[in-house]
């Protein structure tokens, strides 16, 4: 679990209901505004049914749960796992590695272990496993990708909202004393559209993209690794072929932990 | 037909409609006003005819119509359609693939058909569908710049409307107080040109490259497919070629299928 | 003579003046101010002055004339024609084509055409004509700079314009009440720079860079058309050769005509 | 000297005083503000510091200097002296253009003649020359970037300036009757801002970027011009050689003056 | 230490906080405003937060520190050290280098020096120094595109601020007249963000990229030093091939020094 991702947004949710409440002197009501939230949202929500496919459209959620719910994967972990398969498949050879196929949740490095076993070729590997890394890739793009829309997308229809109310407002204005209220209302459009945007929408885009970076250096290190130990490198060769992709300083603390 | 596009924008115009109706309190006409979308989409229009050639002026429509009724390929059905070409071809031979090229709606798929049942060897068959598949490209990207070019040129007419409004009533206000009514007017042109950029010409301009990318895809299986079937591969060999193309989940299903 | 360039950007101003005029209920008077076109047209050719150099400068009439009156080249013309000098040239030999340079309008194909007469070689034709596109190439690209320039140019100087008038306005203003007369003068400046930019400057844009396509398109068919007539092909092969660049609904039109 | 850059700049601000003369009825002391010069100027003056090193922000002034006299070279002239130095080194040897050296202001030709003087072979002089214009290249292309940035500052620190305005004047008034003054003085800043951006830095900018590509076809004439002599060319030859850099309108007057 | 970043910093407050001085009159108290300060800090740093990963988001403070507190490396004394170990090398062998070592600071060059000691090869050294090279690149990337993130996102938040505070100001105002002072108060947000974008966050960013560049310069220098050393090159040729990176105007300094 990324716990920036919820602390942040959570954090900034409570900094601005904090601001608004020292501001408003306690008269919060105005800031929760049903038809104002059903136009940001709901316009929102219509663009990015037009602008994507119904199934690009219909996996948001699943895109805005990776952002938080994301097991970031550990180097070091990933290079010492890599090592003892490779002493296995050594001392026992590559069918005694089956039984550490089962104990694996990543479905990538589980993948990897699998072809081990079958005593698949080293291109074949790379192939298959390289192929899998541009799926997740793709997918990844393309939910940042919608992100960034929605938040592209947030202040665009919160400025229509503010039209409406503005328009609405001045229509039946009869003098400009009364433009205060009716101003007020017509805002909180705005004040959606900017806040989600670049509080929630954007950043989770942003998010999305780092995750997509680190995912994808711990996918290729695996294939190093699954490749390494395919031509029967011995542990200490797997290791050091897998510490190229971390930095000099995370170097040392893998050394000390295999 | 792309139910999405359709439901989206109708969707889109509810939620406006809808929030316009619970904020005016029932007086809506001023939000339908004829000089305020005749300078809208009079300007954009007239922009669009400077900007892009005659001919490509006038494929609006047709650009938009596609946005909506699309025929997306499945290609599950495509794969499964040429495991049975193959078996025909082996079976029969490619002259008794004849009969199936005039059941064939789509004009690309009966084009390679007959380019097998005529003997074209696979360079010849890349080479021409490959052709194909890059005007097919061309075509959209130019649709989709139309589209674009509409959607940043609306919210520009749109301002250009509203200070015409803005001047014309500053000119003759006699004291602030009268400045609702005459801004109310002037803000519903700003208003037009936020919704039809924001609900119709971006998302729809958005849409064709969805639609663009899924299908040279589908144009990508099946000239794998063709040239497969013109190599003389069997049914399962020409399945699994195709396979390489969709996503390891959806492969299960493609396998139960055949 | 391109005749959506010229009718689009009339119909535009029709349909801004009409507009107006019924917005402004007669009193058009205060659209047409000579202060507020001098700023946004004199500051905007300024600015030119210094971002380009003054032969660049003093081609802006020539650039803009070329999206007005530019001759669309037809392909399927072009073709025909160079099926006929293919056929004059196996019949009657490379000389007799010299009467046929001087009848040629286009300086581009009575170039390639001299060359053919002179008997240069295939590479050298290529690289001759190849280096006149790439010229072409840069004119209309420096070409489209300038006009995006303009129309960059023109909002900005429409900013300085109506600062200028409020500036004046509110130093002088005793009560708000006098707000309204000033602020519609300073808003004509936004208003010219707003409609110069999006009806004239960025679409004039837009159409040379679609001119720079089309042209360019017909002048890589003629290099192939000399190319095929100096390697001696038949009439037949020269045609071929140069419908690989129209689309195949046109080509049908084109084989009914030779 | 580029009379262009000068002309734009002096004939702009006439422009824009003009205009303010004439809308301000000669009350023209408020558009002179001390305080808003000093915030828009200043502000960017350190924020330049702070995005540059120290020897680059002190360049600013060399490197406005040189959008103003800035010796265009020119290519006909170019041309007839390497034809020159080419006949005294086939007439005299490489010895005899010793004295020509001196002659030359242009510390880039007069390298090359060194270079023909020393002896030095065609890839020597290309390397060494090469690596000159790379570096011409990256100086301009490191002051263009320092202008966009100041150009992009401008607007930045102007809003400061207004906002500084608005928020004292605001805060201190007791009725909106006395809005016009303070919103004239504030509004000066922005005035400032947009003017110096878009008459003064941006278009700079713009002129350098000319100027480089110019410059660095005219070093790579003369570098195409040393080396021709180098091996020896006659002078038409050399002359030859030089004209590809040259537009083919262009071509028939050289060939007249050589 | 970077002089200009810090002078730069505080020269532009010292501008801004003179300007706010002249224009209050005196009563500068409004704009220290705590809950805007709270708004744009807090809003910005919980966005990051969610855009960053944990570890880049904690690393914000080294970075700002690295823009102020960066030790320019200066070519000419890096040529002269990699002269000095030359000689040392050819005198007394690398392994006489080994208290040279000691003495340096600069761990990249303590590490070429190090793997001089150790006798590697050229092509060792520079694949280990070059992937160095690479990582520092990412380092300072990922430095400049995390305080770019923050001034893109400083504004935002700015905006968001002073929307509450507009909307709180107008739901109570009673009467336009009341305008003045809560509009105030709320601008004060807008003038917070513009300035942390604009005086700080950006240029930061901007010089990250400067410093980047000449860092990796020196380091290339470094490279070429080492592997010229490794190849046992006289320190003559030493110098020249270092000089190779150092333009023309400072190379003689550098001659007279050696």
């Amino acid at each position: 679990m990324d716990i920036g991702t919820a602390l942040g947004v959570i954090l900034g949710f409570v900094v601005i209901i904090g601001t608004i409440a020292i501001e408003s002197h306690g008269s919060m009501a105005i800031f929760f505004n049903i038809p104002a939230i059903a136009i940001v949202v709901g316009g929102m929500t219509c663009a990015t049914m037009v602008h994507f496919s119904m199934a690009q459209f219909l996996s948001i959620f699943s895109v805005i749960k990776k952002t938080i719910f994301h097991r970031t994967p550990m180097p070091q972990q990933l290079i010492q796992r890599m090592v003892n398969y490779s002493a296995i498949n050594r001392r026992d050879g590559a069918l005694a590695l089956e039984q550490e196929v089962g104990k694996v949740k990543d479905p990538f490095l589980s993948k990897g272990l699998q072809m081990l076993v079958d005593g698949a070729e080293e291109d074949a590997i790379r192939d298959l496993l390289g192929l899998e890394i541009q799926y997740m890739e793709e997918r990844h793009a393309m939910g940042k990708k919608i992100l960034d829309f929605m938040g592209a997308s947030c202040p665009s229809f919160a400025m229509v909202g503010t039209l409406i109310g503005l328009i609405s407002m001045l229509s039946k204005m009869e003098s400009p004393d009364e433009i205060g209220a009716g101003m007020a209302v017509a805002l909180v459009c705005t004040f959606y559209g900017a806040l989600l945007a670049n509080l929630v929408f954007l950043p989770l885009g942003g998010k999305l993209g780092q995750h997509s970076k680190v995912e994808k250096m711990a996918m290729e290190m695996t294939v190093e690794g699954i490749c390494s130990i395919a031509k029967g490198d011995n542990p200490t060769a797997v290791g050091e072929k897998m510490q190229v992709f971390i930095s000099t300083r995370h170097r040392e603390a893998v050394k000390a932990q295999i």
